[in-house]
């Protein structure tokens, strides 16, 4: 049943099927095209070339990605869990860490988002939640793609582990430097008293 | 002046000459051969593979790295410079970072020694300060190889910082909880009083 027509949807479809069957070294466009019943001509023609549709097969893999990750949880318990589950996520597709590069950083954003959404409801300013979570996918990303290129003793799970336990310490300390900051300028004048934190400062 | 006889020494010398005037793109068996006046043939037999030659490249380069960081200033200030100073030798070395594989991680171990020293200096425990170095060393390098790989916006330098900041308070607080756990372990019998922090646990 040869197909007339063939939409990006399609391809995309059949590339991460092709990629889940054969892994990254599989998904050649003479391949796809074979499994797609075109020429390669043809699904040159749609697709623009090899690069592009790697870059929408990343992409695809990634918004598809479920990252179960604790959002009801109080924030640092949430921001653990996230970067520990982009990690296995990571871990348990290596053909995608294979094909992404660093440049396809921007597909996690979706997910970057849904832990913004936690920092800010536990009271993170939106500029700070913002940072927080450019920091946390930055780090998880470049460190689970560092492992996964260069297996060895370099990625014991435990190194990961404290790293983000570590950061998160630092984010808690920056939320509340961020909160005594703005209470210093908005408290004084709801309470009637100078701010502690001021008046001691030398 | 044909020379009879090439020593390692000399390949990379000359290799990281290649290096700097050139580039990375520069570096091949045929240009190294030509300019040590030696045949492809006779070079291969001497080195074994352009991959043995990359790799011996990048940890000559990395031994000669002067890395002028804080030693003498307080831990948290070393190791903010530290990574800095990492972070500043890579970016200022890009055809040394294309050339670099995570894979060459451990060419940074002689730095990472001398970080380890000021933590162990300054009150962390011999374990902790192993994690700590390797855990500065694959951040610095996870990140900056990254950003090398893809600038853009996420290799602003404000994100590394902020990074390397947050892992200092998160080292501080595992330095100041190890210290704790010593003091629990050693100074009941010595003060006489059983630890206080023990007593209130639930």
């Amino acid at each position: 049943m040869p197909k007339p027509l063939l939409s990006a949807e399609a391809i995309f479809d059949e590339a991460l099927r092709v990629l889940a069957e054969e892994g990254a070294a599989g998904l050649t466009i003479r391949t796809l095209a074979a499994r797609l019943r075109c020429s390669n001509k043809t699904l040159y023609q749609q697709v623009g070339s090899y690069e592009v549709l790697v870059r929408g097969v990343v992409a695809r893999a990634f918004a598809r990605l479920e990252l179960g990750f604790a959002a009801d949880a109080a924030w640092e318990v949430a921001a653990e869990s996230w970067c520990t589950e982009l990690r296995a996520a990571l871990l348990a597709n290596p053909d995608l860490c294979t094909l992404m590069t660093i440049a396809d950083r921007d597909v996690v954003i979706d997910h970057v988002h849904r832990l913004m959404a936690v920092l800010e409801r536990d009271g993170f300013h939106h500029s700070r939640a913002v940072e927080a979570g450019g920091i946390l996918a930055h780090v998880t990303l470049s460190m689970t793609l560092s492992d996964v290129a260069a297996p060895g003793e370099w990625d014991d799970p435990r190194v990961f582990a404290t790293t983000v336990r570590w950061l998160v310490h630092g984010m808690a300390l920056s939320r509340a430097e961020d909160n005594l900051r703005h209470h210093d300028r908005a408290g004084s004048p709801r309470t009637g008293r100078p701010a502690r934190r001021r008046r001691n400062a030398s």
